[in-house]
């Protein structure tokens, strides 16, 4: 038996995000069926992040048992075969038996993408959150500022999530607008339920006015959910990224 | 009555392009449709650039006579809330009545995007050409170089269009990488039917080391369609905007 690794771009507009459920279909289950096809055997992928539905990914990492013969570097090519157009292996590798993609440091990397301009871009609809109202992104680089670093993060967690802890590292947070794009690129030892798209609805208060960049330390301090802005919509989201300290 | 011209984007992806016809939905008929409900008059809009089915438009032009109230410049937001979300006004303006989106010299700006990398990315799957061979943009940079300037390009058009004359004027051609995309830019006076995609098809050929980059020059002296490269796919082309000398 083999343990392999996969990295996974996938495109989360159509689906009920990557966690099995009764709702709809998701991208862990499309993965598990297309590994059933291709290797004659029940596989259940363990995903590193159990992102929301409409959440898009350019790596999300996952790993399954195996018995194939199939070396792990090929199964990446064999699997796109089988797998809807929204949803490509990236590379597929093998891991030691007790290589998990959860119970392991790491550094996660998020970007989410902001409109904003006079009327939407047909061409963007799906992967950018739009908004008319014009965004001051130089208080948004200020807002941003005071979330980087170790903090207790339950003013930006949804309820519904069980962890003992709150408190997480936020190494980067940058805002960068490109055109009619602000781009929110944020890096962390790992995110709470809903932790960046509260982090980007509260800065998106911020670039629109509501409140002032200082504003924002004292919604960390608060450690209340009510004090912050609203979860931004999953459409902007893409998780970029996992990097593993092997 | 007055005259009303619309600037419209559109993803092309559901679309057998922009003039009506019977095969399938196109933007004119959509927009018809659209105009229709809200002007409660029979429009027939009349568009600059007729782009085949799959074609993506940021600014493509089209115009119509009308005898609303509403002002010219209010058109585009109250259209928008009746088109589907993959087709949306960016501007809606009042224009003499003799002004003509197509007899008048104007300037097309075109984008083609080829994703060249290992993998296919779900995230751009609709808006670019994914090639996973190797494509060497500097030969393709050369390449470019003599299709700027005019030219009969005889060699460029597809069959079945009827033009008095096959000679047009390239202003620009820049081929850019950034990441894994090649981005190709095109300017002129205007294109024959399918001559950017064939132009397109043609420098993938000098990217691939197929032709080398001076084999153009004898290319477009040839004045036949077979010498030319194929037609590269329709989803990783744009028409970006159109200029007209007013």
């Amino acid at each position: 038996m083999k343990r392999v690794r996969l990295i996974i771009a996938y495109d989360g507009t159509n689906y009920c995000g990557w966690q099995v459920q009764i709702n709809g279909i998701t991208v862990e289950e499309v993965l598990n069926k297309a590994l059933k096809d291709l290797l004659n055997e029940e596989i259940a992928v363990i995903g590193a992040s159990r992102t929301d539905s409409g959440v898009h990914a350019m790596g999300n990492v996952a790993v399954f048992d195996t018995e194939t013969r199939i070396p792990a570097e090929k199964i990446s090519f064999a699997l796109n075969q089988r797998l809807p157009n929204d949803i490509r292996i990236q590379k597929s590798d093998e891991v030691p038996l007790d290589w998990h993609p959860r119970y392991r440091d790491s550094t996660k990397t998020y970007e989410y993408k902001i409109l904003n301009r006079r009327f939407p871009d047909p061409l963007q609809r799906f992967y950018t959150h739009f908004m008319y109202m014009p965004l001051d992104e130089q208080k948004m680089k200020e807002a941003a500022e005071y979330i980087v670093g170790e903090h207790d993060f339950a003013s930006f967690c949804s309820a519904g999530s069980q962890v003992e802890s709150t408190v997480r590292t936020v190494y980067s947070l940058s805002v960068n607008k490109r055109d009619d794009v602000i781009s929110i690129r944020i890096t962390g030892n790992g995110f709470l339920y809903n932790m960046v798209r509260i982090i980007v609805g509260t800065l998106i208060k911020v670039g629109l006015g509501v409140y002032p960049p200082e504003h924002v330390k004292e919604i960390i301090e608060a450690k209340d959910r009510y004090v912050a802005g609203p979860k931004a919509p999953a459409c902007g989201l893409t998780l970029v990224g996992i990097e593993y300290s092997e």
